[in-house]
């Protein structure tokens, strides 16, 4: 009589959550050196420096005043900080009355899939995507519908994405940089699909929400991402702290409704009744101030560069194709075989953790997280060679 | 075409939250210390001060392991503390197995309720009940069904759950001690509402689950708190430290499924799926070492009990009615006329800040949150007296 589809969500737990769960086991068996695990998002960077100096200050801040209940939406001076730096970022005019703090991007997401949906409404994502997508779209009761991207760019397909819009279309679900692949959209694509969002709302007489989920935007290698909202005004934007400050399981995060959106005050009401429903009181409110004194630190983004150019360089020489990524800390390698699942159980074989693409709904790949340690990717590369040549004999 | 349930919810926030806004604006227009804020449960006493000693140290752990993601059901070492502060308090077998941990009670009870229902589902509450199980019930897609508690003891009404209880009830929720109250079950209620659910479970075949919210478990004025699961099986424990350690905004507890229900495994899989559907990644995990390293902190009530005598003797003395209070930092007061509403507004003329209790589901009371400075106790005596003395003029 326990609730089914929550009882299946628990039961198959994410094909990443399981590959990380068998590493650790694994090194537990034949040492921690020995494995190659490249299977989760895990930042490698450590935090700066500055919130430990900074949490040390807060020490200082009476308890009670400290660590009491904060409004639902978060600390005003925090929603301050967070509406001018994403002014300064997005190039929006931007208040901290549509700023509502979050548990990370996943909480941001839950909430902001909750808030713009009715039950047996369409949400459209673009594959591959991640996977929890579909969990939160599902649990509102919706539909999950995949439109893959164009391929080599994986760039988002404005043609399929057009023919995919129909009157159900809720909200469209974006991540750039992106999540599994590493690209990063350009300043047309984010035109074109602007663009072709308007047109559907007028076409369809329905608002149509853009959910851009941006927990890579400073993890970039040059690329300039550009501003969804500059571009769209029913814009939300799920932000997360978990990689640009390397905080991940301090769950800390934000939502921003475009205040450009006509019906911006709306949204954001429905954010907060979400947030209610799902049973968020407020976002931890230490993490709230470290954000607020922390919010113009750059990432330290030169140890994945540095990766990245192992990784690719060497999977480069061993004949393995990939998308050179723009951002974020993924590779998108092509598998050896069709099957990308057979293909990630040849890996482990090898000691070489791997996602494999049928999660991000996509066949054929696998996604190589690379914030490791460098010399993870170094000791690795025999393992790759071994499983290339596998694959030869 | 936004989500229109989630509106209403945003848009109507709680009598608490909304008093406690006024509460703040009125003290900027006339002076902090001219307005006695009795509406909201942030506690007054300050964090324990081992908890910063803990937090100082912590951040002598490196970074990356430190902040990082930690399991969905939390770090394994919190889990064993948590399983055993488990098995001392409730005096029943605990495995990690079984406890998740969680954003804070509201986390957890929007988790559970989410796992053990169905939409369509009946969920109980007893009258006068925390305001939010209901949005949680409800945004499980169940009804809440309201059983008054007796009066004046505000024990559980056995007969009352029995005529109530039917088909369709998934779970019952329970509070002991009781926001907004004050109550302690007796072992005779939690017994007999244990054996009444064990005869229903059997009638109706089906599993009727007793969710237990339980974060005044340590505050406490002599009463011994019974243990549900050491009664019923199906026993899910909702837990807190917001108010047990004061840090009601770092989002802290966690959920313990009783290792003796028949299905606990299945329950516990259930939890870990909803967990995921409503977007909570893992608790924060700074607080969940937090949780670890103090488990045994005994909470400090003592300035509790030092304002329950005096509100009570001031009140008493001023001739209110009051239920007297073993546990939690409410004082339940009946208003001086039948509508609660109008008698929480005409305090505000005194610049008194009462919860009225239509929003806990029942008429005729205010709720008095004695989680304040002993000082505003003090100075409000006047106010209270003023007020009475309206209703004589």
């Amino acid at each position: 009589m326990i609730n089914q589809e929550m009882f299946q969500l628990g039961a198959e737990p994410s094909a990443i959550r399981e590959l990380f769960a068998y590493g650790l086991e694994r090194k537990a068996q034949i040492g921690e050196d020995k494995v190659f695990d490249f299977s989760i998002g895990n930042p490698s960077v450590p935090a700066p420096e500055v919130v430990s100096e900074v949490i040390r200050e807060l020490l200082e801040v009476p308890p009670c005043e400290l660590h009491g209940y904060s409004p639902a939406a978060g600390i005003q001076s925090v929603r301050e900080a967070v509406a001018r730096y994403v002014e300064k970022t997005f190039g929006v005019k931007a208040t901290a009355a549509k700023v509502y703090m979050t548990a990370g991007a996943a909480g941001a997401l839950a909430i902001s899939i909750a808030a713009v949906t009715c039950p047996g409404d369409e949400v459209i994502v673009i594959s591959p995507y991640f996977p929890e997508y579909r969990t939160w779209i599902c649990a509102s009761g919706c539909e999950c519908l995949e439109v893959p991207a164009l391929t080599p760019s994986f760039q988002p397909d404005i043609e399929a994405l057009d023919a995919a819009i129909g009157e159900k279309t809720a909200a469209v679900i974006v991540n750039s940089p992106n999540n599994p692949v590493g690209c990063v959209y350009t300043e047309e694509s984010v035109s074109a699909l602007a663009a072709l969002l308007r047109k559907k709302e007028e076409e369809l007489g329905r608002p149509i929400y853009l959910i851009s989920d941006e927990p890579y935007r400073q993890i970039t290698y040059g690329a300039v991402v550009p501003s969804f909202p500059a571009h769209y005004d029913r814009t939300i934007i799920c932000y997360s702290y978990s990689k640009a400050l390397s905080l991940p399981g301090e769950r800390i995060g934000f939502i921003y409704v475009n205040d450009a959106a006509p019906d911006a005050t709306e949204v954001f009401t429905a954010v907060a009744g979400a947030g209610r429903a799902l049973g968020y009181v407020c976002a931890p409110v230490l993490l709230q101030r470290v954000v607020e004194r922390c919010i113009d630190v750059p990432s330290d983004v030169e140890a994945y560069r540095e990766n990245r150019k192992l990784l690719t360089g060497g999977l480069a020489a061993l004949g393995y194709e990939f998308v050179e990524p723009d951002g974020a800390f993924y590779l998108w390698v092509r598998a050896l075989e069709e099957d990308a699942q057979a293909f990630s159980d040849r890996a482990k074989e090898y000691e070489l953790l791997l996602v494999p693409s049928d999660s991000f709904g996509v066949g054929g790949w696998v996604r190589v997280s690379y914030c490791v340690s460098a010399d993870v990717i170094q000791n690795a590369m025999p393992a790759f060679k071994a499983l290339k040549e596998s694959y030869s004999a």
